[in-house]
Formats: C-alpha cells, structure tokens, sequence
C-alpha cells in the first residue's frame, strides 16, 4: 500500500521597516526595488520564509526557528531563498519527497502580479520543487489592512519515499 | 510512478458594510436574508472566493485577481458561486483533476451551522468537487472578533490528469 | 483507481485570561506551569482545537461547534486532547484514514520549542495519527504580536478508506 503523502503549513509575518530605512523589501525570492521595505533580523522574506515553514511542518521536523533560529550565526541575515532551499535539502533528507508548495502573500503593498511568474521561478529553483505565488488584500482590515506589514501563508505537500 | 497530488490555499476577506447599506449578505454560495451584509465591488461572498483562490494556488495558475480583475466588466459583480465555477473549470482546463476544497469562515455573524449543509451543496454544485464549510470565531480578538469583517480560509487538494 | 485524498484546515483563537486568573495553559495537549493562562469555556488547547477542526474539515463532517457544541455538557471543560481523540475517532467511522495533522501555534508566549517533542507526542497519541507542530510570531502586530492572546492554524489530510 502506498503511504499516504503529508500536509503542512507555515504563516509568517513582518512589520514594514521604518521611514528613512535603508533596508530593501526582499519577497518570494526578489528584491522590489523601490517598494516600501519590511523590518527583521533576515532579510523579511515572508513568503520564502512560510514556505519553508510549512515545509518543515508537512515533513514534522520542526520550525524555522529549530533549523534556523536567530541565534546561529550561520544562517543570520541569510536571504528567504536560501533558508527555503535548505529547508528544502532537510525534509528531502529527513527520507521526504517534495510535491508543491503554495504561498499566498497578504498585504496592500507590493503587487505581486506583475512579477508572480518571476517569483515563482525564483521559489520553485530554490526549493527543487513547484512553488506557486498568490496574493491578496484584506479590504483596509487588520494588521495588513492597515499598512503595517505584509503576512504570508504556505501550505506544501511530501511524501515519505518508499524504502529502496 | 502516480505523480503527487497538490494542495493550495487562499485567504479572503471583506468588511461589512456601512450602516443603512443596500447590500444583501451572500456567503457560501448562499443569500442571508437579514444578516449584515458585507461590502466590496463583486458579492463578497469570502467562502466561494477564498475557495476559489485555494484552487487556483494549488494548480498554480495564478489568482483571484490574475482571472477575475476588478478591471474585467465580465466578472464585474459577479457571484462568488460563479466564480468558483468558472475557477474550477480553468483548474481542469489547465490538466488538473479537483479532490475537494475546505473552507473556514472565521468571524462572529452569521451562524453558519444551520446553513451549513445548504451552503456545502450550493459551492460543491459550483465546483463540481467536494466542497466543506466549517466556522469558527476569534474569541473577541482581532479584526473578525471586533466585528469588522468576516475571512475565510481554503485549502484544496487538486492532482495532475494523467496523459492518455 | 485509487480516489483522492482530502485536505483540510482549522483556526482557532482565544484571550489570554485576565491577570488573577485561577486558570492553567493548556496547549498542545500539555499542561504548562507558570505560563500565562488563555481564558475560554473550554480548555482553550488552540493547537488541539485546531488541530480537530482540520480533521473534521477534511473529512467534510461539520466542526467543533458542531460537534462540542458548549451547549452539550458532555464535552463542556474536556481537554482538548480528549476532543482531538474523539473528533479522530469519529473521522474514523465516517470512513476515512488519517494521514496526518500539521498544527502551528502563533503567538508570543509560551516558547513552543523546548517542548515540541512532548506535545508532538501527546497530540499524536490523541489523534492516533503524526500530529506535528510548529510555532511562529508576527513581529508585534496583530492580536498575537500585541499580546492579546494565542492563535493556532492546522491542516489535516485524510483519505476514504476503500470499501472492502
């Protein structure tokens, strides 16, 4: 009998940096020059950063902060892409197989349409596996309604691979 | 080899409308006769929207607003019954067979439960797919515990049709 | 052909109770001294209640309120544990397998960390199932980051089981 495969999933959340920052908004893997920055010891990508969460979920390894806590020097300031591509390599070598991951970005600002299939590659080349990028708003409500940050959520699909 | 399922998800949400509105509450594919409706440009009916996203982000093609922009007169005011629909038909379109769509809607009005077999009905005939609806509140907290809105939340699983 | 697993999700929220409270935490079915309580009819486990309303998600058969309504005395105070093994079981003899339940706790406070291993562990002996769990926060915005109290998300996969 074939093992069933596993969901998970991974919310992550930044504050948008303050005026006169001299931080860069990084998101789904990109740099979007000009746009309003988000705030945090990494480099804020919450859309990297839920995907790789959610993948740590669905393999049941973990967290983002297990792997990769703010502690370790070795992973401080790294970029989301790199922390979803090494989270990726963990749950493959955890005895996993990666089906997809969806990331759904939430906030007012930036617009991820015009760079989507962009970001898509970026996130599907860092994690070995599909990784689709959506987005949407909350209608002026909440913490991303109101402009002060940007929230991602994730949800990926493993499978544990048969035993040779 | 099967190739692996796929799963997605999307968030939605809406505040209510303005005091002395005109605007009828739909949700779940369903009008609310009575229940303070919520505002928004199409039906704003946060359960078939959210649904629809769900969809979309686990076949990877993309979002709400990618298909269904506010700027298209087509699908301006549309249901949100007919927009999952038409989402469900792209998703196929696009080589995908549909598993079932989950939605949560998160907020303090209205009850779902006693509607909630007739809301089930009316987004799986619109989906063509299994379909369920669960409610839940925030305990007083956040923008759906103050009363401001209403969210919902979808997950779908969807598997790539095997060539013939 | 072998039908289509089927996601599901949950969300739940509640308060922290009010200073002077007699109350405990419980979350992720664990019992935590010396941690703030979260108030609540219930035991207020957010990761168990989460985790419960995924599986009654995908198995499409109603909720927590559905199922615990507070209005039945039978499951007024249970532990969310207990509630995670009924809405199991009842999975169960709606015909389904569980595949398993990835749960992730947002919120300031308690450190999920150090104790992953041990509600891990309890989670999974009440669901009979791998129940994973994860933790985030949300930089200081929203009801988690101000304070206010603790949310969990959850996503569940079950699959029918085949007539024999």
């Amino acid at each position: 009998m074939t093992p069933l495969p596993r969901t998970g999933l991974g919310v992550d959340v930044h504050a948008y940096a303050a005026e006169g920052s001299d931080r860069e908004l990084w998101l789904g893997g990109l740099r979007w020059p000009g746009e309003r920055p988000l705030a945090g010891h990494s480099d804020a990508d919450v859309a990297a950063h839920a995907a790789a969460d959610a993948l740590f979920s669905a393999a049941g390894i973990g967290d983002l902060g297990t792997h990769f806590g703010t502690s370790d020097p070795v992973w401080a300031g790294a970029a989301g892409a790199t922390l979803l591509a090494e989270a990726a390599r963990r749950v493959r070598a955890a005895g996993f197989e990666i089906g997809n991951v969806a990331v759904q970005v939430i906030g007012n600002r930036p617009k991820v349409g015009p760079r989507r299939a962009e970001a898509e590659a970026a996130l599907t080349a860092a994690a070995g596996a599909p990784v689709s990028l959506s987005a949407t708003t909350t209608d002026g409500l909440g913490l991303t309604g109101r402009g002060e940050g940007v929230a991602a959520i994730a949800t990926a699909l493993v499978a544990p691979v048969a035993a040779g």
